[in-house]
């Protein structure tokens, strides 16, 4: 017997939101998460939620201030690896958060969860990563919290940072404000986290020399708001890399993007190991890397004034905000041709972050 | 052969503070919890640690408003219990610890570490629990964040939820104003949401119609505040119960502490779930509770303020602030003897919140 598709009654397969219990890709920054969010977090927060976007980062108003709020949670597997690790990835990824919105980071929390027979010494060097991360961002960690569960049920350390910024007068940085024409620019060299966590994996281990590129980005976002360019978005392209940050825009602003993927800065270490995974460089994360939407009139100055900050030196214009395909993300391929640039679904590698 | 001790070179032992690893103990509220903070986060973090205490909760300055930041990680097992589930009480938890410093609650995150294979049934319950628990607390949920962990690393659900309300002006409520003379008042009874947890525990389950008393405080703090009264101290006694929270005030602030054990409002329910347990009711965890320090000439019409609340219907009276036995809770048992009421050390029964 085979069955013949209802059509008259046929409603969209949507196995990511029909799936009957949490899975892995659930936790990807991808295609996934996002249905979690509107699918279930906001419809069962009802009126509490924030009715438009449950964003990386909330820009609220306290009293006569404009705050930057934002909260995450690392998983990261294993804790440390070459160039930091999850405290470092803590302090920063918060930083960063608020960063994306021209926020000036102030305060930062830090709740643990502790996995019952973790090290003293190695949560001993998360904290001091915490504090020298902290320092170098000139940000304060101004309350904490504390639970341990039992041996089996936690993986080492979890840690959660939640931060709070000020957003300047006259500053609006937000995804519905990418517009057709904006260039579209990356601050560095893009994969190079994924890959430096994928290289010290259990299963995984591969020779390479690359490092995580953790880094706090406020002031890279601070010299090129000193250029006075209207900045339009910004988003630092981590869980799921720059395909699921640029996907989120596209989709919130309703508008394209065309990619020129030779113009991608892939580094020779991160296409060989994504070669040998057979990953996406574009799929990737990075902690330490921003995009930028700005007016294409505007963008060599604020590009020059990223490659005169340390962490935007191998800035580049990567591509272009179109009227066409909106929702959609299009690359230039070097033989000619073109490819959509799909968000990610779930996860390439989980706990990358 | 006996060794004898080398009292010359004898040093306390601090088993807490010298354990190569993390024990249950770490994340109970108590003595242990306390060291984790002082022996490892403080240092770790250096300059960039909050010089005064890593509280519950940080007053701090944005722009031109005071703020009041506070993060807690919900681990509680089981996620569902008679009066409530792990998405009220980290609402509500986060809530009350921006109300003890008087603040007007604003915004939460919500940040979650989910394990595979969680039920998205579940998941859904605790977002509409979220979602009610702000409703009623007159919160937004405005931020967020979901990490997955594979099977075997996570224990069904962790709620991560950070909060910032505003601070009045005029309003100073701190551990260190307690003065002696001072009223000591609780807002009603203690030890519930503890039974209420431990009677649906694996390997625990005893019969009791007490159920949690989670719910949120500020509304029963601004009816205190209305009053008038200078309040000098409130602090919500959850981990390590009235007993923790007492003495952390009396170590703050260089007073003590003189309870009547006869005035402690224990139910029935919960001193027969005690003496069953073994526990001190004093170390149970509240969740719906405050401990309040009042100038004693206004003790009365605080009081009166908080009965005519919902949430303080059973306040009362249960001791006074001294300046005998600095650092010391001494309480007067009911055969007319005094005991001291010393900080647990670690806890009672681990995941109660």
């Amino acid at each position: 017997m085979t069955a013949e598709l209802d059509f008259e009654n046929w409603t969209c397969p949507v196995p990511l939101r029909d799936t009957p219990a949490v899975v892995m890709g659930h936790g990807g920054g991808g295609a996934m998460s996002g249905e979690l969010v509107e699918h279930l977090f906001l419809p069962g927060y009802g009126a509490a939620g924030a009715a438009t976007e449950l964003a990386d980062c909330a820009v609220v108003t306290a009293g006569d201030t404009r705050i930057a709020f934002s909260t995450d949670s690392f998983v990261v597997k294993p804790m440390f690896f070459p160039g930091g690790s999850i405290g470092d990835l803590a302090v920063n990824g918060t930083v960063n958060d608020l960063a994306m919105v021209g926020a000036t980071p102030l305060y930062l929390s830090a709740a643990f969860i502790l996995q019952e027979g973790t090290a003293m010494a190695d949560l001993g060097r998360i904290a001091q990563a915490m504090g020298a991360a902290a320092r170098a961002a000139g940000v304060r960690l101004v309350t904490g919290d504390t639970k341990v569960v039992d041996n089996g049920s936690g993986d080492g350390v979890y840690v959660n940072t939640s931060g709070v910024g000020i957003v300047p007068d006259g500053v609006d940085i937000a995804p519905h404000r990418a517009a057709p024409g904006d260039a579209v620019l990356i601050s560095g060299d893009i994969g190079v986290h994924g890959v430096a966590v994928m290289s010290c994996r259990e299963g995984l281990e591969f020779g390479t020399t690359v490092s995580s590129d953790t880094a706090p980005l406020h002031g890279l976002v601070a010299a090129m708001l000193a250029t006075g360019a209207d900045v339009h978005v910004l988003r630092d392209p981590t869980r799921g890399g720059v395909a699921a940050s640029l996907n989120e825009i596209v989709r919130t602003a309703r508008v394209g993007v065309d990619l020129v993927e030779r113009d991608l800065p892939v580094p020779s270490e991160v296409s060989d190991a994504c070669n040998l995974l057979g990953l996406d460089p574009l799929q990737v994360a990075n902690e330490g890397k921003l995009l930028a939407f700005v007016p294409a009139e505007r963008a060599d100055e604020v590009l020059a004034a990223m490659r005169a900050h340390p962490y935007g030196a191998g800035a580049r214009r990567i591509g272009t905000c179109v009227a066409e395909h909106p929702g959609m993300v299009v690359a230039r391929t070097a033989l000619g041709g073109t490819r959509v640039v799909s968000m990610p679904i779930g996860e390439q590698l989980p706990r990358i972050c």
